[in-house]
This record gives structure tokens, sequence and C-alpha cells, in this order.
């Protein structure tokens, strides 16, 4: 059975070697030092190893069961839950004034990452639950807000997202689900969802379903939806449960992993259900919870990826076959360990190093909506906004390679599904298509974020990869490990967002057919740029005579690695890009 | 449900206007007119969309059963199998003096392809009796053929091949299942193998299982072992079944796809045996069936990734969604279909580039398989030799690869069992991992391949390729599209040989920290050169006034898209094996 731990030292290192988190100017990250970092990461990590990693191959072997229109979740999850909500580790970004801990948004990307690497379907419930509280929280009335967060906030009732349909996924213009107002001032939902995650199951005493509908009156496509905040059972004035709402789980999915979280048709049979945020606004409330959801999506991508590698890592020392040409390592044994094989080494470094870098990009990432956020700095929203496909796009493509990966080091033990690698490879494939399929965050970045406020936050990007460079530019430890290659990566980016500008006005397919590669590139750059900043800060640590010598070096070899061996893709990346629409084009339809 | 149908127009134009197969030197050409194989093919390509294909989500469901010692396949295969057996399709290219039909090695590859794309589990019964079959052909004795092989070419009895054990899959030379011969010439076989596909099942009367095990005398590692066939009932003098043999099935496997087939381990309690070939000389016996075994798998990569993309092509252009930017396709319906999109082509075009390369690059290693066979060319056999881990590793890597961007088209449907894309990229990734992890198909490539009969055949591959660039070189049309990124990618190819050959000899982790990307970077100037070839022939055949135009027109533009858009990671390969050994080994093993 696979096992975790959470790589806390790894996190404290981009907590405070890298972003310096203490000597920020945002508000509440001055509390964070170290000595409280470590604490809650090893606190967090005691939880994940002992208790939700154990449950990860169960969720995934026993999966979720509707009976009766009840869904019962894996033996064991339900404990699992009540710990985590008995921990306080849904509340710990949540607002105080709903019962929330209030630590910044970096820290509870930090934890999320733990969490899911033990047990991404179980964390799925909560995650959801947390999407729908900041919908509520940043679109609800104060009444709507006293009635749901502090329930949410805890975990008592999770929350679900409602957008698909049978024929509507991306394309949400097409949705069929209605909402007809009543004199109440609520509104009757009738309608059929489908992939609605944790949409029903028997951990909660409450589950608060916000649903995407269309009411009368807001015209054609996505112009008429409306969100409803609509409950499995409603709330009396009171606070405490009324009546069983018209709602019910048609059926629960049989999927390829995440098998541990209920994946739910929900029929919505005139449903009692309150409008949230303004009538047909309803697409703007939501991408509030999509936007988080969507960095919640990248922290699986790698999450899940940690898991696999921390795996195929011992499996590599462990396992003995064959020799090391360049001489034997285990003279005692009947072999030597895979690891000493440089395929076995490529394949572990190309893991590693991935999984560090987008950690690194990331927290970061975090730390931007934390400054928009807390300080309101609209040059971070619009930064955040720009890397959020990336973060969810290009680290889950990634993430689900290095599970592959991982599952690749076992050998034959790699298929078998006792061995639990086959697990990591199943669920990270979600993560590719959810929350917006990978094409999807790619057009995102390249037809509306390149191009949002005049271009001003990818122009904002370069400006920081230069300024990095320059002020770097005498450091000759770094320059030809990273920060030529960084230049290099960089400017192919450059290269591609001028093809788009000088031949996407005349033809959009010139730069949409480029668009996954240009997501794939800007990735690599992210985490190239994370690599030379981790660089230095080791250089730094080392210069100041930092005790744990072998971990600083070890990361300037792991970022040497990528800066070799992955940042090769830009050119590649960017070839493609430049060859334009024309050879993606050329069929017809009919002659494929 | 996913459906299939042969691609016979495509093998076809492979068959007759690539390879020109009946205008081939090769002894049994003359006689594959196009009437004959699309006769063939057609007929195969109905058994396969009718009775293969339809059971394919069923043996996925359903799975194989242990009951009492005995493996119940799943409901339907038995039936299936019987077919396959009734209309000879198990004794296509088999020795027609054991009951075999004689056609050339190519004529079984082209419809073991469209058997596996509709049913690879199911498939996987009689490939590895062929496999099986082979190996006693070319190793047994006059007695041991004529015993086993007229019921091994029906599929009456079938076979396995026994190598792994649990501690050792890759390092042979580790194993422990021991072969004491006995007085009456036969031997007491004992020990414990995994991973046995089709190790017991309900479909054959008997079962022949060739086993590597050690006799005495043979010395340390790989040397003392030797091969023995050892059947599930022994054999009586007049062909009758006799006694029950001491081997039995210990568990099956519960893996993450193949689910039909049935993956055993097996048990030898002092079975009796027969040595085949010679004694401790099981390895090189081992290999005939490897060899085969490999192009086999390589058949597999591409032709799941084949039923895959016919769905994923299907799918986009039935799900209506979203709008053509460039101009609405669909008025009267609610949106267009997903197949107008560019990164929705992108898509389809990477899997169609593939798969139809793949497909020309299979059917000429088969060709050579046959030449080298059928008139003794023993450049021909080393050519092959050198291709059969680019074969196997490259194309099971992208056909894996090409299943999961398969799946993605589907959206959230990708992930739902229920729609079959799941099927396909889980079924898809054994093919990476048996037969030689693709690690050691690269290791074999580099380490060995390439080095043969002092580079020979690795500089008559260059040769090809630069004769077909001189030939060509005065085609305008074929120039930019085709030998100018062909010739670079050939360039690239071979400043890796270089490098490998000026850096290995000092530390051969120079070169084998990039034996991977050196598979790939060589499948990719396979692929090329494929392309490159159908590219000619489709203009020949326009030019000599083909009827279907757009067949030939479509398969320059699939050309096309192939050169530009996938040839670019040769120079990524490049630069990552020229980055040299030093990022791969720079951490120490502890340091990880």
């Amino acid at each position: 059975m696979p096992s975790y731990t959470a790589p806390v030292k790894d996190m404290q290192f981009v907590l405070h070697d890298v972003l310096k988190v203490t000597a920020s100017d945002i508000p509440g990250y001055a509390d964070l030092d170290a000595g409280f970092t470590s604490a809650v990461l090893e606190e967090a990590g005691k939880l994940a190893s002992d208790v939700l990693a154990p449950l990860n191959p169960v969720g995934d072997r026993e999966g979720c069961r509707l009976e009766n229109g009840v869904v019962r979740t894996p033996a064991g999850f339900k404990d699992a839950f009540d710990q985590l909500r008995d921990g306080g580790w849904t509340a710990l970004d949540c607002d105080p004034e709903y019962g929330g801990q209030g630590l910044p948004y970096l820290m509870g990307t930090a934890v999320g990452e733990i969490l899911v690497s033990a047990n991404m379907a179980l964390n799925m419930y909560q995650g959801l639950t947390h999407g729908a509280y900041s919908a509520i929280h940043a679109h609800g009335t104060p009444e709507q807000k006293a009635t749901y967060l502090p329930n949410m906030v805890s975990c008592k009732w999770t929350g679900t997202m409602n957008l698909t349909e049978p024929h509507c996924g991306t394309d949400l213009g097409l949705m069929r689900t209605k909402a007809e107002p009543q004199a109440d001032g609520s509104y009757r939902i009738t309608g059929q969802k489908i992939f609605i995650s944790a949409g029903e199951h028997d951990m909660a005493e409450n589950i608060i379903h916000l649903v995407l509908a269309k009411a009368p009156g807001g015209g054609e496509g996505t112009k008429g939806i409306s969100l409803f905040i609509v409950p499995k059972f409603l709330v009396n004035p009171d606070g405490s449960l009324g009546q069983r709402n018209s709602l019910s789980v048609g059926k629960i999915e049989h999927k390829m992993g995440i098998h541990g979280n209920a994946t739910c048709v929900m029929n919505y049979d005139g449903a009692t259900g309150w409008l949230l945020g303004d009538l047909h606004k309803g697409m703007r409330a939501m991408f509030t919870m999509m936007n988080e959801a969507r960095i919640g999506v990248g922290v699986q991508g790698y999450a899940v990826a940690e898991a696999a590698y921390q795996n195929a890592l011992a499996y590599a020392r462990d396992r003995l076959q064959g020799r090391d040409v360049t001489g034997v390592k285990n003279p005692e044994g009947p072999a030597d360990p895979l690891i000493v094989h440089p395929d076995i080494r490529r394949n572990l470094m190309d893991q590693k190093s991935f999984v560090e870098g987008a950690r690194a990009f990331t927290f970061w990432g975090a730390s931007l909506i934390d400054r928009a956020h807390r300080t309101g700095d609209a040059s971070a929203e619009g930064l955040i906004s720009l890397l959020t496909p990336v973060i969810k796009g290009f680290q889950t493509d990634r993430g689900f390679d290095v599970a592959v990966a991982a599952q690749q080091v076992y050998g034959g033990h790699g298929y078998i599904e006792e061995w639990g690698m086959s697990q990591f490879a199943r669920d990270a494939r979600i993560a590719m298509i959810y929350e917006g399929a990978n094409g999807i965050q790619a057009l995102d970045l390249v037809a509306r974020k390149l191009a949002a406020d005049g271009g001003k936050h990818v122009m904002a990007f370069f400006e920081l990869v230069k300024t990095f460079l320059k002020e770097n530019e005498t450091d000759d430890r770094l320059k030809a490990g990273f920060l030529d290659p960084l230049k290099a990566a960089s400017k192919a980016l450059q290269g591609a967002g001028m093809y788009f500008m000088q031949n996407g006005m005349k033809n959009p397919n010139a730069a949409l057919s480029g668009s996954y590669d240009f997501m794939h590139l800007m990735g690599h750059v992210c985490l190239g740029l994370m690599w030379a900043q981790m660089a230095k800060a080791a250089y730094a640590a080392l210069d100041a005579g930092a005790a744990d010598r072998d971990f600083y070096e070890s990361k300037i070899a792991t970022g040497r690695y990528y800066m070799a061996r992955q940042l090769p893709a830009c050119a590649m990346h960017l070839a493609r890009i430049e060859s334009g629409a024309e050879p993606v084009m050329a069929l017809k339809a009919e002659a494929f």
C-alpha cells in the first residue's frame, strides 16, 4: 500500500526562503513565522499520513453506493471527515465572522496540498464546500451568509456546484434548467444536472447546492443565467433543518478514478431555491467559485503527483534489479537498487523537478490571491487571473504525466491495483477535465487573459522575468544553469505572443491553433522562473551557513535538471505555434 | 458504447501505394494483390466490428474470475474465441505444415491490428499463443513440433510465456524457478511465476506454458537459464490429453485494464516439463518469443489508439458545443460541432497523424521481418532488430498519449466508464510496461542495437533516409513540407548518435541518460520518413488520376501536420540528450 509523508521541509523552504512570507507587506503574513507554519503543516501531515492516506485505496476499492436515494461513502470516510472538521482544517482560511480561522489563502493552499496528496477523493467533499462558501461569501445577502456560512465553514453542511447538463458542459448558454419566480421571493428550480461531485453523501447534515438556471427575462445564451442556493433540506428561520427539498440523486457515475467521491446526476423537480447575487448575472457569481476551484484543481495536479513520486522513489530505492554499469553499488545484495540506473533517475528527476517547481508556482499564485484580496492590489489580481489557467491546465497535464511516470517505475507491479500506483494515475486524470477541460484553459489564456486590460498583465509577467534576470546578471553561479535557459524560454514565450498579435487579428485560428502549446510553454517559463528563484534562495542559505547543506544543494541540482531537461520543450512549443493554423485546419471536417 | 470500423482503405494504401507489396521480391508477396488483401481485411473487420468490439466493454466490466482453480473469462469471450479459431484467423501466418495458412507476417500484422483495436484483451489469448508457437517452431524438436504446433496453430490449445517472478522482472538472472532433470529426459519444474497473461482460462482444451527455469550446471545469472515446455495437461503419445500436470493458478491480478485477459500467478510444483532448444540457452529461445511479442505490443500501442481516435472523431462531429469563431457552421443547430474548434482539431490531428504514421512504420517493419525470414536477408534482420525497440517503446508511449487525448475530447464523459474512453486509456497503459518496460526498450536500443555489428544497422537506416531525400530533392511539392523537416530531424538523430559515440565510451551514463529521449527522437524520424513516403505515394496517385482525390489529399495534409507539429520534438530530445549525464546523476540516491 502506498504511503505518504507531508513534504513540510520543502514547503517551509518555499514559504520562508523563497516567498519570505513574514517580510511581506500582505496583512496577516507577519504572523506566519516558521515555527507557526511548521506546526500547522506537521499537524496536517500527521492527519494525512495516519488517517487520510490509509483510506485512499479503501475509497478506490469500495467506491460510493447509491441505496434508496442515499449515497453511502466508503468505510471510514465519515470518521475521517469528522476528524478533518473537528481539527478545524475545513475552516483554515475562512472568515472569522463565520467561524473561520482567518489564515491566509496561502496556508489553506499548503494544507490543501497535503490533504489532497493523501486522499484526493475525500478532500473533494470539503474543497467543493469551500468553493460554495466563497460564492455565498462574495455574493450572498447578510441573511444568506448568516444562514449558510457558519455550518459550511465547519463542513457540518457541505456544498456543491451545479453547472453541467447532459447536453452542455463548456457551452453553458445551452442550459435548460429553469428557475420560476415564486410569490415569496424564492424560485422553483427544475432540471437535470450531471457530474455533480459530492452531490449526495452521508457525511453531512445538509448539502447546499449552488445551481445555475435560467430565470425568465434574461435573454438568450449565458446572459439569461442566474445562480441559486438550493439546499437539500430547507433551513428554518431559527437555523434548524426543515422540509426536504424536491431534489434527488438520479444515479452515481462509475468513473475511471476518484471512486471515493460521489459524482451524481441531480434531479431538481421544482425544488425551492433562492437567488444568489444578481438576477441574470449568474455567470459572474459562478466564476467566483470557478476561479478558486481552478487553483484547487491545479493543486490536485501536482499533489497527486507528489504522492505518486514519493512511492516511486521508495520503490526505486528498495527494488533490486540489475547492476550499475559504472560499478556495483550493492555488492552484498543480489542486484543494485533501481535508483542506480540512469533512466530511472531521469524519470525520478522529471517527477521531482516538476512537483517542487509546481509547488513554488502554486504557493506564489496563492500569495498573489492574498495580496489581491487583502490589499486590493489590482495588478496582483490581474496577474493571478492570467496565471490561473496555467496553474490549472499545465499542472494537471504534467501532474498526470508524473503519476503515469511514477507508475512506470514499478514495472508490472505498477499496473496491479493492489500496489496503488494505478489509482494515482486514474485519480489524476480527472483534473485535466473538470473545472474547464484543459483545452478550455488554453482558450481562456490565449483568447481572454493575454489581451485582458490591453495586455497589461502578460507585460507585467514578462517585466517580472526581466527584472529577475537583470537583478541577478552578475551572479555567475546562476548564469549558465538558470539565467540563460530562463532567458531563452522567456524569449520563446514572447515570440509566441508576438506571433499571436501579428496573426491572430486577421485569423483568430492562428492563435487558437497554438493555444495549447502556449499554455505549456508558459507553464515551463513559470516553473523556470520558480527554479531560478529557488536556486537563488538556496545559494543564499548556503552562503549564510545553513546547517542542512545537502537540502540546499539538492535544490540547486534539481533546478539545474529542470532547466536543462525540461525547458528545451519551449522551443518545440514555439515552433508548433509558429506553424500556424494551416496544418491544423487544412482538413475539412468530412475529410477526417 | 464505442464502435470500431477497420481502416481497410488506409491499410490498403500502405500495402499497395506505399509498400507496393505485389512488386516486391519477397516470396509470397506477389500473391498479395489488392483484391485479396482487401477481402481478408474486410472479413477481419466484419468479425472485429460485429463480434469483438461489442465484447470489449463486457470484458472490461466483468473481468475474469478465479473459481476453484479455474479461470472464467467474461460472458461471450468463448464464443468469440471460437469464431476467431473457426475463421482461421489464428493460423494466418503460421506454417502450412502445421495447419497454418502460410501468409506473410505482414498480413498477420494487419489483421492483428484490426483484432486488437476491437478487443485487445481477447486478442491477447491468441497473441501469446502465436509467440509460443514461434518459439517451438524455431527451437523445438520434430517431435515437439508435431505434438504441439497443430493444436496451437488452431488455438485449440493456447500458449503462454513465463518469465517474471515476484523478485525479478527485467533482471532474469535473479530467477529462482528450478528445473531438475529426470531419468526419462523430462524435468521437474518448481517455482512461482507472476504476470502470466492467459495463464489459465476456459477457452482452450490445453495450455502450453513456456517456462524459463534454472537447470543444474548452468552457472550464475542468465547463463544458467533454460526454456521448458510445460503443458497444463500432459499429451499422450497418440496426441490425446493425459494427466493434469502439477501446476496451478495461485491468483489472478486485479489490474488497471485488460480485465478480459487473465493475468495469473502460476505455481509449478514439480511440474513435468521438456527442454525446448539447448540447455542453458533459454534466453536465446525466449528472445524468439520476445522479439515477436515486442512488435505485437507495438501494434497494440497504435491499434488501441486507432479505436480511441475513431470514437473521439465521431464524438467531435456529433457533440454540439460553442460556435466557430470564424463564422457559424451549423446555423440550424443550437451550437456547432466540437470539430470546428481549432484546439479540438489539433488534438484530433495529433491522434490521426500518429496512428497512420505508426501503421505505415509497423507494416514496413513487418515487411522487413518477412524479407529476413523468407529470403535470409541479414541486413533486413539487422534493421528490424534495430527498429523493434522503437516500434515497441515509442509507439506504446505515444499510443497511450493518443488514447488519453481521445478521452479528453469527450470532456467529463471521457471519465465515465459507460462511454468506454477510459477503457482505451487503461488498456493502452499496459503496453508501455510489459514485454520489457519502455525504459528497457530504450536501453536495448542505445546500449545494444546502435552498436550491434559495428553500428552497421543504424548506418543503414541513415543511408535509407539520405537516399530518400536525395531521390526526391527535385520534387518541389515535397521539399518544404516533408523533405526539409525530415532532413532536420534526421540530423538531430545523427547528432544524438554522435554525442553518444563521443561521450558514451568514457562515461556510459552519458549515453544511458539520453536513451529514452533517443528512442522518441528516433520514433519521430521513423514516422517522419513514413509520412514523407506516404506523401510521395499520395502525389503519385493523384498524378495518376486516382478517383478518390479527397483521400490522397487528406493523406498529404495529415502528413504535413505531423512534420510541422510533431517533428519539432526532435530538437528538444537532442537538447536533452546533449545536456548529458550530469543533470540526471547529480543527486546522490540519499539526497532525493
